[in-house]
């Protein structure tokens, strides 16, 4: 059994053209003996996006503190603690930090896809 | 894209000889096309607790909110907002409330495992 704070990983930061201000960490993966799927934990800090991308695995998303919102096409929702969302593969998506606050989501994705 | 709050989703009780206070609800599942790996979100009562039990597929969880404990072998290790669990396939575990609110975590389990 692993048992961890997911603040106790060392995290993955992303700022570069498509992305702003994300951290990620892995935090039960295939390292671990996890061979079907992967959980992963994102941070964005204030005003900070995901890409606006498509892939062909789908994304299985819980969000745990602060305020987004999650584009679906071109279409943009709000999402607050307590919001699960699936992000079907293929499908356009993005989100983003809409408060003052970190906004901080589990995102698991299927063995196979990129772990981080 | 499915997006949902989870309190949304009908709940189902366990109140029995080996769970206590224990409300399950499946966020994504089959239903919505999630081939791979099921969501499901727990509300754990004062001092409820889960079965004590074992079986092959593994549980990935994140605790969202209140305090408690997991069981790993013979071993109880407390778990906050924001830890992370992997419980293998095969592992004997259970979660106990050890707060005054409830608490709540999501546990995620692989295709061909119950839903609920």
């Amino acid at each position: 059994m692993k048992i961890v704070d997911y603040k106790d990983i060392e995290p993955t930061r992303f700022d570069n053209d498509v992305a702003k201000g994300v951290t990620g960490r892995v935090v039960i993966g295939k390292a671990d003996g996890a061979d079907n799927f992967c959980m992963r934990v994102f941070e964005l800090g204030k005003d900070g996006h995901t890409p606006c991308h498509t892939h062909e695995w789908e994304h299985e998303i819980f969000f745990h503190s602060g305020n987004g919102e999650v584009l679906s096409e071109d279409q943009w929702t709000p999402v607050s603690p307590g919001t699960a969302v699936l992000i079907p593969g293929n499908g356009k998506h993005q989100i983003r930090n809409r408060g003052e606050e970190p906004l901080v989501f589990v995102c698991l994705v299927p063995a196979g896809a990129p772990e981080l």
